[in-house]
Parts: C-alpha cells; sequence; structure tokens
C-alpha cells in the first residue's frame, strides 16, 4: 500500500511578504527561490521609473515604482525616500499582511558550520513566533529554543515572556560597517557564525540594520518608518538605523520585544566607502545627539498603539532634534504624514477591511 | 644556529588569584594542571574542619577551613555562610590580588567545536583586560575580539567602552538550571556552543552562576557577597544570584561592565534536585520581590566605591525587603558587616598596604 506524500505547507505562506528594495534586476532571487518562491514578494523599485526591473519566471510579485508611490499616496508620497533603500518602508506600508521579511539584493543564502544552506526566512518566522525575553537577561541566550531553559535564577513570572515585534538577522562575510571603519579594515569579513538568538534588553537601543530584518506588522508596522534620506536630503544610510531607535523605544513602551542573531545571510559586497562617507558624515555627528534623545524619550500611557507611540515621537523629534538641524523638523513631519498614509491605507486594525492599492 | 626557546609567562599570573569553595579532596585539579599550576590558589573549605583536603602536588595554594575564618575574622565571621558554597566570598576577601578567577569543584575543562580543549581562565582574563559596551547594543557582539568590530550606527562617542568588572562563563553538558527546571528537564544537556562574549546592557539584571566566574576585585570586590545561606539560615542556591543582582547595580551605578558567553567549562554532575528544591523554595517566590526591587534602585552620586555602594544598598535591603521576611533585616546587617571585614583586611584601596592574614 502507497503512503499518501504529506505536503508541507510553508508557515505563514498566507500572512507574510517578503519586501524587496531593488535598482536592479532580481537575479538574486535564483539562490533563494527554494525558500521564497512560495511567498509573496513586494517589489520596491528606486531611482528611474522607466527602467523595467527583470524578476526571475515563477515568482508572485508586485512591483511598484515611484511613479507607482505618487499614484497611490499623492502628496502623502513626500514621506517616501527617493534613491535611497528607505524607500522600501513603502513596501511596509502596501502590504496586507501580519508579517514582513525584508532583504537587499546583494545578499545571498549563507551556510551553516555544518555546510547547511540557512532558510533565513523560516528563523526569522521562528524567532517571531516565539516569544521574546526583554525584562530580564538569559544567560544561555533564547531559552525557548529546543535544549535550552531560563537558567536558575530567572524569575518565573517573567518566564512567559514578550510578543517578539522584530527580528533581527545578521550576515556573514561583508559586515555591516560605516564608512569610516569600512575605509580603516577593507578587508575584514565576518567568519564567526554565532548560534544563538537572543532578546535585545528593554531600555537598550541597537544599530538595527535593514538587510536581513522580519517584523510583526500588526504590532510594530507603524514604527517601521524609514525616515527621509538619499535624494534631495542632507543624510543617507541611517534609514534603518532611524527605523530601528524609533522601534525599539515603541516596544519597549508597549511591552514588546526584539531578538538578534541568527539568522545569517550572506553579504556579498562592501559598497563603496567614500560614497558612504558623503551619505554619513552628518549622521556620525547628529547621531551624538540623536541617541541620547531616544535613551531618554518616554512616552505617555496613553499612547497604546504604535501610531499613537509614532505620533508622540513625532513631536518630541521635531521639539527635541529640531534645535539640532531643520533637518528634523522636516524629518518630525515626514513622520506625521507616514502615519496619515498608514491610516489610510491600513483602516482597519485587524485587516478585515483595507485600502484598495492597485501596483503597476 | 639554534634560537633559544621563547618564555611565555601566563597573564596575570602575578595579580590573579583562583578562589575554589570545596568539601571534598581536588583532584578535579589535575585536568586543569596545565592552565591553572602557574597561578595562586585559594581554597576554602567547606563543613568540617577536621577533614583533610587533598590538593594535588605542585599547586600553589592557601587553604582556610571553618576555624580560620572564624579566627581571622571574629565576631564578623558571621557573615561568612556554613555548609553552602556561599563560603567562597571569603576567599575574595583575603586574596590580595587584583583580579580573582572563581570556578566549583565539579567544573572540567570542556572542548571546542575543533576538539581544543579551552583556557577557560585566559578567556576570563581577555573579557576583562579588554573594555565592555554597557550603554549600547553591538549586533556583531564583542567589538574588542579580533574579526569583529562596532557595527554601523553604533555611536563613536561610546566606542571607547566601560572597564569591565565582571566575566561571566558558561557551562556545556549540565546546565545552571534551578530545582523544577532539573525535576521537569532531568535529561536536558547543553551541547551547544555559542561562540560569543557580550556585555549584559546597563540597566539589564541577569542571572550570574558563579561556578565559572572571573572579576576585577578592585574594581567590584565588595560588592562581591555571597549572602546568607546554608547551614541556619531560610535558602541556600541564592548566593551567587544575590551577589550578582548586587554586583550589577553597582556596576551600572559606577559606569562598569559586565560581559557573559565565553569561556565554557564542562559542568560533570547535576546536583540532587529534591535537595535543591528544599533550599530553593523561598528564593523562588522571594525572588518575584527581589527583582523588581533590584530593577528600582537607585544610589546617590555620592556613592562613588563600590564599598559606599554596597553600604547603601544594604540599608535599602533592610527598607525595602525587610518587610518581606525577617531574613533581609539579618542580610541587610551581614552585608554591612562583610564591608567591615572587607576594609578590616583590605585597608588601602591601592593595595599597597593590607592587612595581614595566616592561611592555616
Amino acid at each position: 500500500m502507497s503512503v499518501p506524500a504529506t505536503v508541507v505547507t510553508p508557515p505563514l505562506v498566507d500572512e507574510l511578504d517578503i519586501v524587496i528594495p531593488t535598482i536592479r534586476n532580481l537575479d538574486f532571487l535564483e539562490q533563494w527561490r527554494p525558500f521564497f518562491q512560495p511567498y509573496h514578494l513586494i517589489i520596491v523599485q528606486d531611482g528611474d521609473p522607466s527602467k523595467t526591473i527583470r524578476v526571475p519566471e515563477g515568482f508572485d510579485y508586485e512591483l511598484y515604482n515611484r511613479n507607482d508611490i505618487n499614484r497611490i499616496l499623492g502628496p502623502k508620497s513626500s514621506c517616501i525616500s527617493f534613491k535611497d533603500s528607505a524607500c522600501r518602508c513603502f513596501g511596509f506600508l502596501v502590504s496586507k499582511k501580519k508579517y514582513i521579511f525584508t532583504i537587499d539584493d546583494d545578499c545571498f543564502v549563507a551556510k551553516d558550520p555544518s555546510g547547511q544552506e540557512i532558510n533565513a526566512l523560516a528563523q526569522h518566522i521562528h524567532n517571531i513566533l516565539t516569544p521574546a525575553t526583554p525584562f530580564f537577561f538569559n544567560t544561555l541566550y533564547d531559552p525557548y529554543r529546543e535544549g535550552a531553559d531560563f537558567v536558575r535564577g530567572y524569575p518565573f513570572s517573567l518566564r512567559e515572556g514578550a510578543p517578539t515585534a522584530i527580528s533581527h538577522g545578521l550576515w556573514l562575510n561583508i559586515p555591516d560597517y560605516d564608512a569610516p571603519t569600512q575605509l580603516v579594515k577593507p578587508r575584514e569579513r565576518n567568519t564567526r557564525y554565532v548560534d544563538a538568538v537572543l532578546t535585545i534588553p528593554k531600555e537598550t537601543l541597537f544599530p538595527m540594520c535593514g538587510m536581513n530584518l522580519g517584523f510583526h506588522r500588526e504590532l510594530i508596522g507603524p514604527a517601521m518608518y524609514f525616515g527621509l534620506m538619499g535624494d534631495g536630503q542632507p543624510i543617507g544610510r541611517y534609514d534603518d538605523m532611524w527605523a530601528g531607535w524609533c522601534a525599539k523605544v515603541i516596544c519597549d513602551h508597549l511591552g514588546l520585544g526584539v531578538k538578534t542573531g541568527l539568522p545569517y545571510i550572506w553579504h556579498s559586497k562592501a559598497s563603496n566607502p567614500f560614497v558612504n562617507l558623503k551619505k554619513e558624515y552628518k549622521g556620525i555627528y547628529w547621531q551624538e545627539d540623536i541617541i541620547p534623545f531616544f535613551q531618554n524619550v518616554t512616552l505617555p500611557k496613553e499612547c497604546t498603539t504604535p501610531q499613537k507611540c509614532y505620533i508622540e515621537l513625532s513631536k518630541l523629534v521635531k521639539e527635541k532634534l529640531g534645535p539640532i538641524d531643520p533637518y528634523f523638523e522636516k524629518l518630525g513631519d515626514a513622520m506625521v504624514t507616514w502615519i496619515d498614509a498608514w491610516n489610510e491605507l491600513n483602516p482597519s486594525t485587524d485587516g478585515a477591511a483595507t485600502a484598495k492599492v492597485e501596483p503597476s
């Protein structure tokens, strides 16, 4: 008697979108095919909208270029950056799904120390679907992982954990360094595979990289705005950092967890450090004021949704960072525009009724 | 022509003591001989002082039993626990060195994934001699490690780091679980080698285990009191936890760092979970109040030394935890006695002139 084959449905296949910002043909997807093909892709085309981006056969996708962004958002499109990977957050806005995984098009499948190809998406999903532990540090790392648990001395009342909002993955080969470090260490490669996932504790900030990132769109999506970067703006390469700082203080306020560690992707190519320095240099010194600002932010109790938190944060940004540079006034306004756009395209929080968006 | 062999002096050989609490012959030292033999050992004999503890040939050590503790400390000996590994902190008190490594006698040399024996002491020394990063999280873990650095978005003003006060090592084989977890998961073994050292962020508490622990005695020694446990006390197995919570809030206050992760030791034998449950059960529920207490402790600016911090903490313990149980009144008093003993045996902070102590 033959036994019918069990069809394994990939996890969350109807609840997760993969968002990819790009300016080139997406040949990198070939390597990801076994892992990504069952999922829906949202491609945000940056740069010249008349250019055609080739997507390998067999992928289910929608693609938005600048003309689409302008058409869909109208005057609100001013909050979406141009000529910068910050444009990826437009994909978060138009998604109708509960979860997002976003990846850069120069990121490939990494291998674990046993030589096995790493399904980065599956690890992000696992990270997001298991609780986080932001209130107390567990020395054996993720206590929900097989073969691990909470260690002696971990308070029992905290072992339920907190919902995980963000899963931040890492990179083998080219590490995510700033321009000065790239210049000083041009040959440094990350070869260390650290077999751990851990929760970044409450009230601790971290540098969130957008290259390999999963998040719970319903819980934290409205805080995942990548700011004003690139064309016409005084800085670049701080898009994901900005989103990370905003999202982290909001996660802390709302009692949500942020994990970092596994999965690794293979980051293939270092960007040009000279170009990067030009983009980064204002960020490098502004950051010295931005970090203390975020370390001291407190949000009022009435802020019970990420939208409310984000609007409150936009006011604080204008008030406290505005004196540094007029850019922060503009950024504060853009944060409000972003939430307006979010609410317009996502009118119901349960996702039952959402605005219609026509991809190109 | 023959090249003269280079004599490699083990690091900090004249500045570090290894403290071992024990009730049995120290045959476990045989395995550690290549790593420990150049160092001085302080053995704190727990239990029956008339029993002779055998120490393998060739080790340089001093040994203190209960009679020695009583003789040296007189009435202040009441602060040193009996029939509990908490007695180890007597070794910290009588040491004259700048650094301490303490290890349990059921801990053996572990192997890394390549099969190489791990020199745990060398890794602790490395951890302590390189800065920590308590103010901001670095996603590629220890930025001072070879092949690693600070990632993009890490504020440049924070890259000098903070002095490292504590290096907390981990355990392969038998994980450090509490009695309930031991009972529920009797067969769980830790087989995961996580190749990372990381700083526990400021204002985050962690469960510090005393099994495999290094620290900077000059910076944090006075806060490394292991409390009142064991004989005549209502709890046990919270000695290292207590020291960890006190030391962490004091490190946070003084701007010092605490690292966890590498090195691993091989923990050979699980202790009896039934006996452990009896020792732990009060701690398990008291802890639900103790943790919020430590999470909310703030020390006044005037507390500029670990001693001053610890005295202040003892007052807060009596005031805030005293209402839970009279035990905390007694513990608060013992904390003061401990500092009195510390100051008596360590009258100068620079270590130039210290009280004479005669080992047995």
